[in-house]
C-alpha cells in the first residue's frame, strides 16, 4: 500500500528506502550489508539478466564460472588492483567449527586454519587470468570472450539496498584479444552495449564516456562508463567497461605465439553491470505513489481488476476477463487477473500502483453492458474508458504498452535535458551545484590534484569525460588553466 | 581429441577426470577443491538451469535471492543442522587486507577482525528461516514457495569435478505451508519433478525413495531422493527434496496465524540438485571415445563438417550446408557448420565425438551430385547415407533426435535392470557387490547400526527405500531379525 510512503520532495533518500522495502523489492538481511532480494525484486532483476545475456551472446561471448574465493597472494599480483581492493575484502581464514569448550555452541577450530587466506571474490580478475594462462598459447585461442554471472563480495562501510551493499549480483565480462586495437574495439563494443540495454529496455536516458584517471578501474588502462541521472539531481554510475592493456596478462605471464611468429602479452578487457541497476531503475522513473516499471522489464504488465458486487457479476466479468487475458498471452504480454475477495478494489489499484504495473484494466457491469474497459496507465495516472467494439485489443495494449515505454524515457530525456549545464567560472559551478544539481558540463584542467580538490570543496565528481564532448577552448573552473574540452561533473550515488 | 582418453575398463576414474578436462567441461582451479566450469560445460548447465526454472515456475515457485553469509549463530540454532555442516564449512574472521611490513605483499588486518564469524553457506535454511520470520504472519501468507539459484561452499577433504567440489552451483527450494500434509505433499513433487528432469531431459533412468534416518539432511524429518546408477556400478544420488517438519519453523519462531484462529509453527520444506548433475550425466552416458550427449542438453545438436578440396568444392557444399542449417534452426534445432580450414575432416569427427554432439552431417562432392549427406550417430557410432530426395530434411532430423534421445534412456535403463539385482543372504549379497556391484534390492532390519555395520563390512550404503517397494516378508541380510520390504543398496558417489 502506498499510504504512507514518504514525498520524494520532503525525504529523498528515504523515499527510496520505504520504496525498496514496499514494493518488496528487498530488504536488509541479519549480515550487515547483504541484502535479500524479494521474489518481486528478483523477478525485475531476472528480466535485466536475460535481456543482456542475450546481448552478450548475440556480441560472441559465452558464459563460464570461475571459484568464489582467491588466493591472497593472486590479489597482490597486480599492485593498483591489490591496492583498490585489499581494504574492503572479505577473509576466508577458516574451514571449520566446533563444539565450544561449554558446549552452548560452535566456534573456530583454531586446527583448522588455512596455509593461505582466501578472498571472497570482489571482482574476477586475478582468478581469472590466472586460468587464462593455460587456455591461451597461440593466436587461434584469441579473441576469448568469456562473461560470469556471479556474486561478488565488497565490504562497504555505508551500504543501501540494490545502491551499495556488500555482497551483489553482477556479470563481468573477461575477455583476451590479440591486439590492443581489438582489445580497445571489445570495451567500446560493451560500454554501447549497456547503453543499448539501459536506454531501450531501462528507458534510461545514458551518457557515454571515460573515466578521468582518478575514477579508473584498478588495474585498468581505461575505464569507459555509462552515467545517469537520478530524480534528486545526483548521478549514478550504471555500467563500466575496462580496458586492461597488458597489465593483467603481465601480471599472470599469459602470452601468445602470434601470427607473425613472435611471443607477446595478451591485451585484456572486463566489463560488468550489477544489481546497482535495480537502484537505477528505481530512483530514475518511480513516483510518490511507487514504482513505475517500464513495460519492457515490469515482471506484470497488464492487470485486471474486476468491480463487482456477488458472485454472478464476478462471473461474468470473470469470463471476459479470461478471454482478454488468452488474447494478451497469445502475444506475449505478461498480464494477471487479481479476483481475490479479500480485498476491496481500492485497495488493489494502490498495491499495483506501488507495484509499477504498466497498466490496469478494471472491468465492472457497466463496462459489460457497453463492451468497454477502464483502462489506467501507471507513468502518467490517468484513466479512460476504451471501447472494444471493432478493435483488436492485442494491437491496441501491445501500440499502448510501446507509448508507456517510450514516454517514460521520454520523460527522464527532458529531465536529463532540463538538469544538464553549463558553468563557465566557479561562482556559476557552485550556484548551479546548490539550486539544482545534476550534470554540469565544464572545463577542467586535467589533472587529478585539481579534481580532487573540487570533490574536496563540492562533493562533485567527474562523472565521464563524454565520448561525444566536442572540441572547445576554455579554461577550468578552478585553476584558470587551459582545457580544450568540457568534462562532465555531478554529485554522485 | 579422443586420442589417448583412457579406457572405462582400464581406469574408470581416470576416464572421467580426463573425459571432463579433454571435453573443456570443467578443470581444477588454483584453489583446492573449487572447480572452473569451462564455456562448454557451463552452456550444458544452463540448458539444465532453463529447464529445471521452468518446471519450478510451472508449479508455482519464484525466484528470489538470500546472503552468501551466515552469522556463526544462525548455524548453531537448529541442532542436528550445525552437527551435520559446521565440520566443513569456510569461515570468514576478517574483512580487510593491509601492507605487510616488509611490503612485499598483504597480510590479514588484525584491527580488522568481526565481532561475529560469518559462514559462507553450506545451505540456507537458516538465513532463509530468519527471512521467513518476518515475511509470514497468518495462513494467507501461505504457501510460500521460494527457489534461489546460487553458490554454496562445503570444505570436502577429497574432491572430484563436478561430483564432490568445495563450492558448487545449485538450486535450492524452500517452501512454507500451513500443514503438515501440504509440505509432505511438495516434498514429494519436487522429488517427482527431479525424476521426470532427468528422466525425460538428462535420459537418466532413476529409483524415487526415501532416505534412512541414518543419511537423511541434517535438520529434516525425512528426505526424499533419487537416485541413478552409473556405469561402474555405483549409485549417485541425483537430487534431494526434505520435509523439514516444523524444525526451523521452531528454530526461528516462525509462527501463523492459522484460518481456525490459532496459532501455529509453520511446516517446512527444502529441496536441491547442483553441478553433481553434470557429472551424473557425464558418467551414466558417455563411451570411451568421449561424450554422449542426449539431445535435449547438448549445447550443439547437429554438426555439419564439409569434406573438400579446394575453394570452389567448398563454396557448393557451404551454400547446401547453410540452406540446410537455416531450415533446421526454423525448428529450433542447434547446428553448427564447421568449416575452419585449420583441421582435417578426421580431426573434426574425433573432436565432436569427444564432445559429444549427437548427430554428425558429413557433406562431400559425392553428396551433392546424388543429393545425400552421410549422417552419424553419436550415440550408437553407426553411419548411413540419407538421400534428401523428396523428404522433410527437418522432419527427419528431428525424429532422429527423438530416437537419439529415447536411445539414450532406453541403454542406460537396460544396464540399470541388468545392474540390479536381489540378495537373500548374507553371502549373496557380498558376491553380488564383489562381481558386478550395481543395486541390491535387500532385506534390512531398520536399525542404524545394522546400516553402519554393513556400510564398514562392504562400503555399500543403503541408497533409499524405494516408493515402489513392495510389502514383503523377509529377514536382515546381516542380523536376520525381521524386515516388511526390500531396501536399495549400492557402493555410491
Amino acid at each position: 500500500m502506498s499510504k504512507g510512503l514518504p514525498k520524494r520532495s520532503e525525504d529523498y533518500s528515504l523515499w527510496y528506502n520505504e520504496l525498496v522495502k514496499r514494493a518488496d523489492l528487498a530488504e536488509n538481511s541479519a549480515v550487515r550489508g547483504c541484502m535479500v532480494i524479494k521474489p518481486y525484486g528478483y523477478s525485475i532483476w531476472e528480466k535485466m539478466q536475460a535481456e543482456l545475456d542475450r546481448m552478450f551472446k548475440e556480441t560472441g561471448h559465452t558464459n563460464a564460472y570461475f571459484p568464489l574465493f582467491i588466493p591472497k597472494s593472486y590479489l597482490s599480483k597486480e599492485a593498483s588492483h591489490v591496492e583498490g581492493f585489499a581494504k574492503e575484502c572479505a577473509v576466508v581464514t577458516h574451514y571449520r567449527l566446533k563444539n565450544s569448550e561449554d558446549g552452548k555452541g560452535v566456534v573456530v577450530d583454531p586446527d583448522a586454519k588455512l596455509e593461505e587466506e582466501l578472498i571472497v571474490r570482489p571482482t574476477s580478475e586475478t582468478v581469472i587470468w590466472s586460468t587464462y594462462k593455460n587456455w591461451i598459447q597461440s593466436y587461434r585461442d584469441l579473441p576469448l570472450l568469456v562473461n560470469q554471472w556471479a556474486n561478488v563480495v565488497r565490504w562497504e562501510m555505508r551500504t543501501r539496498l540494490f545502491l551499495r551493499t556488500t555482497e551483489f549480483l553482477w556479470q563481468e565480462g573477461h575477455t583476451a584479444h590479440a591486439s590492443k586495437e581489438e582489445a580497445i574495439a571489445e570495451t567500446v563494443q560493451m560500454m554501447n552495449v549497456y547503453a543499448q540495454f539501459a536506454e531501450e529496455f531501462m528507458a534510461l536516458p545514458v551518457v557515454k564516456g571515460v573515466k578521468s584517471e582518478n575514477e579508473r578501474f584498478a588495474g585498468a588502462e581505461d575505464t569507459y562508463c555509462i552515467e545517469a541521472l537520478m530524480q534528486d539531481g545526483k548521478a549514478l554510475q550504471a555500467g563500466t567497461s575496462h580496458f586492461l592493456g597488458q597489465n593483467f596478462a603481465k601480471a599472470f605471464d599469459v602470452k601468445f605465439a602470434t601470427k607473425e611468429g613472435g611471443l607477446d602479452h595478451v591485451w585484456g578487457t572486463s566489463w560488468g553491470v550489477s544489481t546497482r541497476l535495480m537502484g537505477a531503475l528505481i530512483m530514475a522513473h518511480s513516483d510518490d505513489n511507487g514504482l513505475v516499471l517500464p513495460p519492457k522489464l515490469a515482471p506484470i504488465q497488464v492487470v485486471i481488476v474486476p468491480i463487482y458486487k456477488g458472485e454472478e457479476e464476478l462471473q461474468k466479468i470473470s469470463e471476459k476477463a479470461h478471454d482478454i487475458m488468452k488474447q494478451l498471452r497469445r502475444v506475449g504480454i505478461t498480464v494477471k487477473f487479481d479476483d481475490r475477495d479479500t480485498h476491496k478494489p481500492g485497495w488493489k489499484f494502490a498495491e499495483y500502483e506501488l507495484k509499477g504495473v504498466p497498466l490496469r484494466i478494471a472491468m465492472g457491469p457497466r463496462d459489460l453492458e457497453n463492451n468497454t474497459v477502464e483502462l489506467a496507465r501507471r507513468d502518467t495516472l490517468t484513466k479512460s474508458t476504451l471501447s472494444l467494439e471493432g478493435i483488436s485489443i492485442t494491437d491496441y495494449i501491445l501500440d499502448l504498452l510501446d507509448e508507456i515505454q517510450a514516454t517514460i524515457y521520454s520523460k527522464a530525456l527532458n529531465f536529463r535535458t532540463e538538469m544538464t549545464s553549463e558553468a563557465n567560472s566557479w561562482e556559476e559551478f557552485q550556484e548551479i551545484l546548490e539550486s539544482k544539481g545534476g550534470f554540469i558540463a565544464a572545463h577542467w584542467d586535467g589533472t587529478t590534484e585539481t579534481e580532487e580538490k573540487i570533490k574536496e570543496l563540492t562533493k562533485a565528481t567527474i562523472r565521464c569525460i563524454p565520448i561525444d564532448a566536442k572540441e572547445e577552448e576554455g579554461a577550468c573552473i578552478l585553476t584558470g588553466k587551459p582545457s580544450n574540452k568540457r568534462v562532465l561533473f555531478a554529485r554522485a550515488y
